[in-house]
Order: C-alpha cells, then structure tokens, then sequence
C-alpha cells in the first residue's frame, strides 16, 4: 500500500500499530464506512451495486466483529485497515472503493466524535442513577440531624438530606458538561480528506445527517482533521465528575471511621483484611478517591500532546486514544459503584443526632439573636465569641452559663438564649432559599426529582 | 473577632494571608456587598439609614481601591476583611451590619463567580480579536497556494488563507467554551451563608438579579460553599485556547526558520541575540508556545485541589484564586500577543508559491484520475505508489517519467497525467465542501465574517 | 544591540520580558560575572585593569541591587542586560568586555543552575528543622498510645511518637532527593557560548572551581544551554516534599476535629470564623495540603515546557523560572510552617488512649496466639473472624465472649486470650525491627537523632 | 477470609480487583515469600518441614505461572491472595502459614520495590544501547557541519556529531536518575505487617539480604507501608527521559521534512498514507514525540493520588500500579524505538553542508575578530548587526559588502574579515572546552565511550 521497499521493524510495528485499543472503534467505523458508501453511491462516485456490495460486506463484518470471530491479521495496524481489508475479502473490487474520497485523518476522526457523543451519553445516563440514588437517599433521611463542617470542624447542623442533596446538584453540573461534549463533537470531520478536501463532489451534509452530526460537516477540511477539542472536552467533563465523585468517596471513608460513625457501607461494597479478622473497609469509597487524579492525568497528558503541535493530522494525534478510553472506562466504573454503594450504606441515626446536638453549633444563631435585638452582627459576634471563652474557660456548655456571665457580656442577652440552645431551632431557622430548614429541603428534593424526570 | 486570644505566628500570618492576591476581587466584592445591603434593607433586616451608611462608604472605599489609596492595615487578612473594616470605620455601626445574613464562604464564592464571569467575556472579547486579525490576513492572502502537511511532510497543496481560517473556527469553539464558562458561574452562592442557609428571611433573587446571575440562587446551600466547578471550567476553556495558541506560535517558529521561510515576524515581535547580530528570534511565536502547559498546570493543580475534599469550604479553596488569576492573566497576555503578531507577521509569496509546486504532492489526485476511470481506489493508490518508486529511483520529478513508464504501471493513465501534474488543478479540484478550493475558502470566509459580525 | 530598526511592541515587551521575576537572579549573575572576569583577564583574554573595573562596578552593582536602590532603566528586558548595562554606566568601554566569551544562553543556564543549588541546601535545611521538630515532639509523647489506621478502620495500636516518627523518615528521603538535586546542577554550563562553545581559549574548569560546580565544566556545549533538567528534578523533589506535607497536614485537619479529637493546633496558627464565633479552623494545616498540587502543577508545566522543544536555546526556556521560583517559594513557606505548627500542636492523652483501647484491634495478636499454639495463620484469621462475628451479633466486646463461645470456634483459645486483650501487650508485643514496642521506638529516635546530628 | 456474611457486588469486584494488572508481580511475590518463609523457619516460627513444603509449593507456581498454565479463580482479588491459595491447595496446611508475620500491606510493598528496582535496571540498559547508538551515529558523521539552532534560527555552525553527542549527555543524566531510583526503593517493607510490626521476633535484615534491599529493613514500619516515592521517582526518572526521547523525535520530525532535508528515516521506520502514495511518514519519531505528556501524566496522577492520603495503607496505593506499569512499558518501548530509528537513519551530508554554509551564521565571530582587536564585545556586536543591515539591505551575503563599506562601519575591519567568512574556520574556531571544534569532539566522544565501557 506505500512506496516501500522494507517492512517495519518488529519494534516500530509494536510502536505504530493501535489495533490493540483502537478495535473498539468497529461499530463507529462500520456506521460511517455504510453512511460513506451510501453517500457515494448517491452522488454517483461508485455505483449502486458497489455500495451494495460493500453494504454486504459490512453487514458481515459488523457480525463477525460483535461475535468475536473477526479474522484479524497480523498486518492489520488499526481498526481502519482491518475493517476495509475484510470488506475487500468480501466484496471484491466493490472493497477497493470504499476508501474513495476519504483518508485516515477524516475517518479516524470521525470515528473518534462518534465513539465521544455516545460515551458522553452513556456517562450522562449513569451520572443520573447516581442522582437518583441520592435523592432515595435523601427521602430515606429527610430529617435526620448531622454536623454541618467547615474546615472539618463542626459548624452548623444540616439534615443528612441536604448534605447527600449537594451532591445531585454537582452532578447535575456534570450532565450539562457531558452535554456540552456531544455539541462539541457534534461537527462531522468526515469528508475533509487527508487534509485539503477531497477531488469529488461529494455530499457531506447528507454524511452528516445520517451519522447524527446536528452541527452538519466542519466547516475547514485542516481543522477538520486537527481537531480533538471534542477529546479534551470529554476528558475535561470527566476530570471534574470523577472528582466529585473523590469528593463523596472521602466524605464516605470520613464518615465510616469509629470516630465518626456516621455511616457503614454494606458488605458488599467493603473488603477485610489479609490479617486483622476486625476490619471492615471501605475500598470502593477509597478507590473513587484515588481515581480522579488518573482521569485528571488523561486530560493533563492529551494538552501536552495537542501542545506545539502543526496543524493537520501529525501521529502524536493516535495518543487520544487510550487517554479517552481509559478515562471513560474508569469514569464509568467509578459512577456504577457509587451508585451501589449510596444506595445500600446505612446511616447511624444516633451517631448524627449526638454529633449535631454540640452546643457550640449553635453560635452563630445566638449572635443573630442579639441582631435581631440592634446590635450590629460583627458586635454580636463578638458577644459571642466572648460566651464560647468564658463556655470552654469553664468547661461547661454554652447553656451551662449563668444569667450573670451573659449579662456580663451583653445586655441584650435574655431567657431566649437559652431556647435557642435547643437544637430544633438551629435547622429549622434556616429558612433561606437553598437553606437547610426541612420546607426548603423538601423543595429541593422535589426540584432536583423534576430534574430527573425531565 | 475569634475567641483566640494568642495572636497568629508571623509565618502563618504569611500563609494564610490572601490580601496580596485576592485584592484584584475589589470590585466584585463592593457590587456584592452593595446589592446584599440593598436586599437586606428591601427586606426589612436592616434599616433604609442602614444601608444608605453603608451605600455611602462602599462608594467611598471604591474610590479609594480605584485611586489605589485604600489604607490597607496590617491585619487584613484578605480583601474583603479590608473592605468590612474600611466600611465600619467609614459609617459607623451601620457597617458592623453589613455581615448580617453573609459568610465569608457565600461572599468568597460569589465575588469569584463574579470574576470569572467578567474574566470569561473578556477573554472572548480578545479571542474575537484574533479571529477578526486571522481573517483580515486570509483575506489578504486569499489565493496564495502553500504545501499542507500531514506528519510534517509535504501532503497536499492548499490556501494559505484556508490555513489561516483553521485557526479561527478552533477560536470559535473556544468561544464557545467561554460562554459555557459564564453560564456555569451563573448561579448565586450569595445567602447560603457558612453552609446551611441563614437565619433571616432574605431575598436570594433579587440579590441574582441585581448582580445578573442568569440562573438564580444557587439551591443548595452546602454545595454553593463547596463548588468551584465554575473555576475548573475557566481553567480547563482556558488550558484549551493556550493550547490552541502553542499550535500557532510552533508554526510561525516553523514558517519562520530558514529553512520553511514562509513568513517573518516583524521587528516589533521579534528578538535580537546577546551575542549574535545577526539573529532575528521569534520570540513571540516561542512564548505563546511555551505558556500553555502552564495553564494546563493550573488546571491539574486545581483539579488536585478539589481531589477527596470534604463538603462545605476548606481552607483548601484559598488555592483556586492564584491560579485562577495567572491562568486569565496568561491567557490575556497570549491571546493580544497572537492578536499583535499575526496583524504584522509578513508571508513569502516565493517561498510558499515553490514549496508548493513539488509534484510528489499530486500524488492523490493521479490515484483519484484513475478511480474515474474506474479502477477502485485501493488498486489506484497502489498504481501511483509504483510511480512514485520510479520517479525516486530514476531521479526524477513524477511529470518525468516517460509514458511507458506509466503503460508499465496502468494502462488506464494517458495524457491527462501530465495535464494534471500541474499546481492549479491540485487546489481547485478540492471542491468538496470545507476544501480548499477557492470558492470554497471564499463562503468559509463569509461565514466566519458572518459569526464575527454577530 | 540588535539588527532591528523597529522598536518592540508594548504587549511583546510585556510578554518577552522576564526581569519582573528574573531580577531575584542577581546574586548569581553577579558571582558569575566576577567568576567570568577573573577568567577571562587570567587568560589574557580581556586585561587586568578592565577586570578589576569590572570587578568594581559589580560591587557597586551588588551593593545597589541589595540595598534596592539599583537603577533599572525601562528598556531591560532581564536582570542579566539590567546588570551589564549598569556595568557598563560605571565601568566605560571595560564593561562593554564584560560578555566576550559568554552568551546570555550559557549565562542564564549558569545564573539557575546556582540558584537551584543554593535553594536545595536552603530548603534541606527546612526540611531538617521539620525533622527536629518532629522528633521532639516524638520524644515528648514516647509511649503515648494511639489508634493505628488502614483504610482510616483503626487496625492496631501504636505509639503516638512511632506515628510522628514515620514523618521523619519521608522527609530524610526528600533530603536525598535534595541532595541528587544539586548534583544534578552541579555540571557549569558557563563557557558554552551561544551553543557551539567559544572562539577563545577559555579556563571553564577554572570557573567552575570558582563557582563550585563540583562536576566541572558541562561536556557538550549544545547540552549545556538545552539543559534544564536540574530544574525538573528540584520540581520533582518539591513536588514529593510537598505531598508528604500535604499527608501531615491532612492527618493534623483529621486529627483536629471533634471526632478524632487527637490533637489542637495553637491559637497561633489557627483562625476563627467571620460568622461562627466558636470555630477554630487548622487553616495552615487545610493550606499545607492545598500546596502540593501547585507544587506537582509546577512540575508537570515544565515537564510540558520541555516537551519536544529542539536543542539548544528557545525563547520557551524562559518558562522555567516562574514555575521553579514560585514552587520554591511555596515548598519553603510550607516547610516552616509546618514545622512551627507542629511544636506548638498539643496532643490529647485521653482521646487517643480511650480511642487505643478498642478491643477489636487486637483481632491480629489474637490470632498469632493461635498460631503459636500450631494453627496454620489462614486457618487462625478465620476463627478470630469467626469471634468478632458472635461478638457484633451480640453486641459486646471480644473480652464480653464466654468461654462456651470461645470452644465453639476453637479448642485452642485458653485463659491467654482474655489476658491478651489488655492493651499494653498490642503494643509491646511489636518487637519486629521498625516495629511499634517501646524499645524499637527508642531505637528509631536514636537513629533519627543520629542522622540529624550528622 | 472476612467477618462478613455477603459477599462482593459485581461492579464492586470489578473495581476492587488488582489481578489483571498486579499479575505481573508474580516473580517479585513468588521471591519474597520464598525468602520469607526461609526466615520464618531460621526463627523457628515455622518448621523445617513446612518451609520445604512452602518452597516447594512456590516451585510449583513459579512454573505454572512461568508456563502460563497457573489455575487462576474467579476469587482472586489480586496476586498475592492468587499465590498463597494456590500454596495452600499444593502444600496443605503448611501453605497457611505462609502468611504468617506479615501482612498484604508489607508484602505487596515489597513486590513493587523488587520490581521497581529491576525496571530501573532494565531503563538504565536500553538508555546505554541508545547511547552507544548515538556515539555510532556521531562516530560515522564526525566531521559534518550542520546549523546549529537558537530560536530554531540558524546561529552557528556545529558538527552533527557534537549535536548527537548532546543527547549522550541527556541520557547519562537519565542513568543516574534511575540509579537513584534503584537506590530510592533499596529498603525493605517486609516485616512491618500491618502497620505497626509483628508479633514474632523475625529477621528482618536477613531478608533484606535475601533479596538484595542493600539498605536494610525500613525503620518505621508505619511508612514502611505508606511509602511510595519509589514509584514517584521512577514516574519521575521515566518522565524526564521521555521529555528526552520527545525531543530527539521532535528534531527527527523536523530534520525529515523536505524544507530541511537533513536526514530520512529508514523504511522500516516510517509509514505509508491511506490516501498518498507518496508520503514517508516519520511515526516513530511522532510517537517518541507524543508519549512524553503520557510518561507525565502518569506521574502528576500519581502525585495527586498521594496528596492528603493519611499515613499506613489505604486502598488508593492500588491506584500506583497501573500508573508505573504503563509508565515503565511506554519508556521501554520508546527506548527501543528510539535505539532503532537512530541505528538506521541516513543523514544528508549535501543538505546540511548547504544549510552550515550560510554566511549569516558566522557574525559572532567576525565580532570576536573586532574584539581580538582591543574593540569591547559590546560594541563589536554592534559593528556587525550594522553590517548584517548593510548586507540585508543590500540583498549581498556578508562577504558582498566591500572594503569601503567595511570601513564605514568600523576602522578595525580587515582583509581577515573575508577570511573568516570560510566556514571550516567557525567551527574550528570554537576550541573552548566542550566547544564543537573537531579535537574537542573527539575528547567528548572519548569521554562517551569511556562511560558507556564502564
């Protein structure tokens, strides 16, 4: 197929050839080599009975590749050749025409936006099930209590339904960025040729309608083929999703800590211990911990290929690949298993109540106590931190303290103090659209159920 | 302000302090801590006197900021610290009540979606400005033919205005990604208070309106303290668009060396040497290469920040503003520079015009004459591969291999071999849409003139 | 100084310019000036009256440049022309010697490769003050008890002065990697000319004896100005030093909260609140593992930087400096605060003994008691696993176990299992090298202690 | 082997499970538990006889998995649990207590250190066949001039054997590296079990010596299981010296295009195009240039998998393996391509003499022939960035200029000046240590090959 004499070197061959990964691109590569043939044979480029033949060819070819008994050949580089190879086995001369008005640099680009709009889909469906556990999650604890943090110190109590709800609204995010990735590669690359277009009037627009292309055929046949921006997108998208993800798996390692308690992963989503018959832990919360950075080192390694790169196709370009794939098979991987975990870990009612009913929660209720009575907030604030001095100087609770010690600090203090220490109204006080008060939470849940229904 | 009673260690005072970098968020935070007194008062928490004493020195303090004669105090930590106490000692107590209903993680969070919304506009602005400086340069050099590369050889002939045009549809996309960036920072953290909502009746959107958050208050309070989505999105559109300038600054660092001579920078973007007089550098050209692995690593960085962090602010999501700032301020610098260099940047007709006249990359178009005359593509490629080995082995150009030469090869090769081998054809034969045919390259200009105007 | 009429454009002075962040090079750009001068008069190259007016006015200069009263002119572009200019003003014509034999290639490469030395000692050095402190603090809680953790599950007891010792140990190994950096800066690039060496007879093995570049002159002149690998490896070393930070101020953040409650930071090196007067936040600890991934984003940026970049001198090696001067800069600020906070941090005995003395963490030594009594491990694993099963079913400790329940799983278990689980023997029982008892502690410290002395 | 009832979810074991990357370790685990077990007995903590059932049980599985015919169960989480069921199946009882006095966490330590070590050896042998390629490459073309680049503008001449040469220099930096890395994982986990030591009283420097730790025992056996920056310093090293190989493939890339035409890849290393006969694509150089932000990549995940992990082993350490695999794989590969491609690729000694001839390239040493003349460089800099104008003006090469023109730039100008413009005299002028002069060459190729014989 080239003007060489000498064949490749055995090593160059291990270095060059990308069929070990890239033949999971068949089905895109089938769908647009059909769509190909079909346009061609509408604009009269080839004729009907080679666009039959070839449509036959990979009729067969689609079959033996879904039931793993495609005939590979040592020769074949990538999925490209193997697939136009097989088509030539079987159609004849027909084969041979399949490759007209088209290269490598369009077709395996073009394969590549396929494969990133339905990985982007299938993450976006999984990312909703995720959703939809949390929100189960939520319902299922409605009004259960827990600290609320900052800096990993108690701060204000929260229901557990509006910590898990947080989440849904991350990963709402996350669906609109995988949505943005299907628009970004929604441009079809197909039809640039090598580079400069092709010598045919072919019909790209109708290539693009029938792959699914909504933003029709690229516009410049060179960006057409130097384009992966769809890539860093997808890989961006994912970056930032397995990253929540690491978020919630940590908060889970946190929460099922003795110290903690808050929660347990079930059975089957914990391991033992090689020696220590006690331990139950927490791995897949671990390993979604431990997998964003892989996914955040795809995106940082694809820039630094695309980095200081000439235009058109250059072979550094065949790097997208792993990097995508294995981005999005981890990324799928981590979404399934925290839906599970979420939907069968258990929360310890006691251990959140306790935890959520430290009075020192409660302070910063107290200083908009004395806000609502004049004082200005940063003065009462000031009262306050006064009160937790005298509070832990004393070791006793903030409602351990007599009448005089909060006279001492301000007269704006009375009886009402003393209400406000009882945890109820800290929640419920939270009354501000997006706050943590039960009517607000119930809003929410329902905002975030109607989002899932859309 | 804190129950401490020990003051900080001067080398955490060095770490922790934000003053030297987050005081470029003045303006955002005097817009928001002005739209917050005016909702506080509309809502009756705190008095009209109120906010008109605060309404007063905010436009005092803006002044001051603007002027660059704010008295900065040792003490203040960061710049909205600076701004609250400026205000308190400006009106009084009435300033002691503009933290009502706020935290600083609501407000910290706000002023930064604020930024990056302002920043992201901006950065688009000046993308439009490239794009306009490269279709003003297509324009002018609309029918200059240059070689296209693929692998860094010579490929295929094309325009070096349909080159030129490469680059603005990759801007374009990156347009798009800037405005995904606004949108996603269009949400209000404001009023969701340390974590879990505040304890007065605020009005979340008029505060949104008022700032023009297009998608309302943000609905979780826990997640509009935790997020920083926003910021990976300007990140990651940011790392993108330095990459895409990389790949312009390599080529013109590739046009311009001796050897290419396709164009030169002009004196004004352009380097001498210490030591040789007679070098002319392009160091423009090497610089907008060499910036965008730095964006890319302040998104890695920030992504590694936000890796297994806990809900609600850490302390942690100080580290997004230095890289925030550097990313937008890089990016800027790159974008005018770019804009600057390719307005000035001179081609070589001569140069190019030769380059492009090697007959070796005619070599498609002599497969594809054959494909008209029926042979199928794969037989064709072959054919013009056997040719190409004659002209190497005898030292020849293609045109000079004698005809039978050619019968050897195909008997389907006639006359129209020669007629073919020349320039022109190999250009205006690329008819295909998004080829560089000029026709084509002239509604590819039109339409991208077209989305400038909009 | 150049061939140019034109003069550069204000964005390309912006973006080329680098004395904003190179002026810190002073130091080293005047000892090698010195250095080079003596050279070149000891070779005859230049005479002995212009060398000494050289080695006068870079007194002068020095003295400037230190008391920040050194008259930069508008038109340097980098400390390096900043620096022979002023030679120059004040030196006449002798000045105008002072670059014979020298590029600003072979310059620059020398001018970091001293600074990059000079900060590995300095950030050594921090990095020993941090080993002291923590074997301090080791020493004063010698036989504290604590939980050990895997998968944050408490797994075994140890002490709490092993724990802090486990520190010590990472950061001897970043002295290590220090130490390989600067001999990896320890070849002078200095007398490599532009890049193809000198037309002079020059005494570079002179020079770098007078600058202590203990590996001598570089062996290859292109290498010498393409080189910066030394500024990789100090990223790296940076970047793992900072990780390990980033590990001590995670557990400290854990440690710290009202869950663990192991341990307080000092008011020192603590912040409260804007609106919770009760909070004290570990805000240096939170930062100290918030800085590594900028340290890694430094890294992985010039790693970028370097990518595919031809040899010799590109304007992109400009890159180098902000990523190694800010990763410095944050390596060093991290190092000293850490190491205050940890002397000030105090540890709470209670806590961590009441934590130790869960009985399901000495699962493990129950089960080496089987084994000494002849059961296979595996087979002793399964009836320890066995216990802790009946013990969580019924809800009391192992110790809570009759005796009728022990012979159920075992005919082995005697009386020594009930006398195993009392906590000392856990912990004393681990008298494997490098393990937890006592002595082995004792041990270690004096090896840590050793190693600091040397 | 757990207290639990259930068993693993699906997804959970496909997540959890190491087994289709860790199998690799088998030799690294199959050697320390043979080393193991002989400790266990020289203890007598196990018998004679079980030792010799254990080692012949290893025997066993060495061959089975040696010949790919080892019974791997679907229960196999990873290769350590693989390897000690199957002793136990081979060698009854006596296979349990192999697990005796140590942990997974240990042992799977160790295995990566063991492998770590012996990739680092396998890197340092392949980066010594390309240099030992290189110097053959330099030896062939010793005295061939060439451009030497700066900004890739011509600068000055050099010998194409003092530019192969430089990348000698980089390479031998690589093998320090990697021996540091060696160095780096040269002390022994084993023996500090979970976390916190053993129960028994082992040998653990016994081991050590077994399997060749020439460091000895780690001395904390807490981070003897938390340490991982062997594998940072192997992600480290291999990064670097990809940076390295993307550079060579980067000037390869180059060097192949027809605008410079200095060298040409064989066949065996190059490919073909789908759609042009003509094209001789460099790949292999493409991919040397493309794998380095991979290598990186690696490494920054790696980092960011450490970043805030709290001490002793949590599941996140499983996220090293594969990272160091690929990373080990792609260094090896490239090393082998790199060996090859340099082997046989052809230079073009017409191309490169046209190219070193330009006269431009000699300015700095007609400035070095002013200042031999008493002129201060400075202003012999200027002098001939005069002439350069004159002679671009002008349209003339240098020597064009005539006496009259010479003299109205400087008095000191002379017949010399035509001389030097002969270019032999430029290259051998540059007689400086490590200059490209022939003799000093010479002495650095003697220099190469003494290291290589080492």
């Amino acid at each position: 197929m080239s003007r060489f004499a000498e064949g490749p070197d055995p090593v160059f061959h291990e270095l060059n050839r990308s069929l070990p990964f890239d033949r999971r691109l068949w089905p895109q590569d089938v769908a647009q080599s059909r769509a190909h043939a079909g346009m061609l044979a509408a604009q009269q480029i080839i004729g009907q009975e080679d666009r039959d033949a070839i449509h036959a060819a990979l009729a067969t070819v689609e079959t033996e590749l879904a039931e793993e008994r495609f005939p590979f050949a040592d020769a074949d580089e990538d999925i490209h050749m193997a697939i136009e190879r097989r088509v030539t086995e079987l159609a004849g001369p027909a084969g041979g025409r399949l490759h007209t008005a088209r290269s490598r640099n369009d077709q395996v680009a073009t394969d590549l936006a396929l494969w990133v709009r339905e990985e982007a889909d299938a993450a976006s469906e999984l990312v909703t099930g995720l959703m939809r556990a949390l929100c189960n999650a939520a319902e299922r604890h409605l009004d259960w209590p827990m600290p609320g943090y900052t800096h990993l110190q108690r701060a204000q109590p929260v229901y557990l339904s509006h910590h898990l709800l947080a989440y849904v609204w991350m990963l709402d995010r996350d669906r609109v960025r995988l949505a943005a990735v299907r628009a970004s590669a929604g441009t079809l690359p197909l039809g640039a040729g090598a580079l400069a277009g092709v010598n045919f009037v072919t019909d790209r627009a109708a290539v693009a309608a029938a792959l699914g292309f909504e933003h029709g055929p690229a516009p410049n046949s060179i960006d057409a083929v130097s384009n992966r921006d769809f890539a860093l997108d997808f890989l961006a998208a994912a970056a930032t999703c397995a990253t929540h993800l690491s978020r919630l798996g940590a908060e889970i390692v946190l929460f099922s800590s003795e110290e903690f308690g808050f929660c347990e992963v079930s059975d089957a989503w914990a391991s033992g211990s090689s020696i220590m018959p006690q331990k139950k832990n927490p791995d897949a919360a671990e390993l979604l911990r431990a997998k964003a950075p892989r996914v955040a080192g795809h995106l940082v390694a694809l820039h630094g290929v695309m980095h200081g790169l000439p235009l058109t196709y250059n072979k550094d370009l065949q790097e997208d690949k792993e990097h995508l794939f294995d981005a999005a098979d981890t990324l799928s991987l981590c979404l399934r298993a925290a839906t599970g975990m979420i939907a069968t870990t258990t929360w310890n009612a006691e251990r959140l109540h306790a935890a959520s009913g430290d009075e020192m929660i409660a302070a910063v209720d107290l200083a908009d106590l004395l806000v609502r009575r004049g004082l200005p907030f940063r003065e009462a604030h000031g009262v306050v931190a006064g009160l937790v001095r005298d509070a832990l100087a004393a070791g006793v609770p903030l409602s351990g303290l007599s009448r005089e010690q909060l006279a001492a600090r301000s007269e704006l203090i009375d009886e009402e103090y003393y209400e406000v220490l009882r945890r109820g109204t800290w929640l419920e006080s939270k009354v501000s659209a997006g706050g943590t008060s039960l009517d607000r939470v119930c809003e929410q849940l329902a905002d975030a159920r109607a989002l899932l229904a859309a």
